[in-house]
């Protein structure tokens, strides 16, 4: 699967309570209506290496079939507005977004069950 | 699965192709004997969002069952070796890494197929 990873940073929003209601209830619903999307994956990254401060605050990622899909996406009325929000976000909460788009890779893992 | 997201950047290392050697030939085998992982996926990010450069260079995410076996792990010696490697890795091709952890949260898809 073709994935676009977007990091929020860095390390927290200046009011988390309204950015998780912002974040699940304006959106992740406007994310999810991305044509072409297979998998929304959302995780917030609580935690950082060996009990260090994690270098960001949630990590989103986009799965689509390969790079054509997203870039279909990319053009639609549907992205426009989920990156409308995004900008929005950014400014109201004083957090970056970072992102990054490529092809998943399985690393098969030997001896495992 | 409660995972570890590492981001190498940014944009990319000094030399690439030397990179990548070290990257699938030493790192990756390292992360790979890490205690308890289900998963390891690795990605290239080559491209950014609309057009842009991408805002980092490489997503690795190690999968665990949990917190508590992520935590086991990172008292192994297989994690410490990988985490010298990747020591090695920072200082010789001059990136950054920046690592946060945390439950990974699959959001439904409406009206998908």
């Amino acid at each position: 699967m073709y994935k676009l990873v977007a990091c929020w940073s860095a390390p927290k929003p200046d009011d988390e309570a309204k950015f998780e209601e912002a974040y699940w209830g304006t959106h992740i619903p406007a994310a999810k209506k991305a044509p072409g999307m297979r998998r929304l994956v959302a995780t917030q990254t609580t935690a950082g290496l060996e009990g260090a401060a994690p270098g960001f605050y949630r990590v989103a990622e986009m799965h689509f079939a390969n790079l054509e899909d997203l870039g279909a996406s990319e053009k639609s009325p549907e992205w426009h507005a989920m990156r409308a929000d995004a900008g929005s976000m950014i400014e109201r909460f004083g957090v970056t977004l970072t992102v990054g788009m490529g092809e998943e890779q399985e690393v098969p893992l030997d001896n495992r069950d």
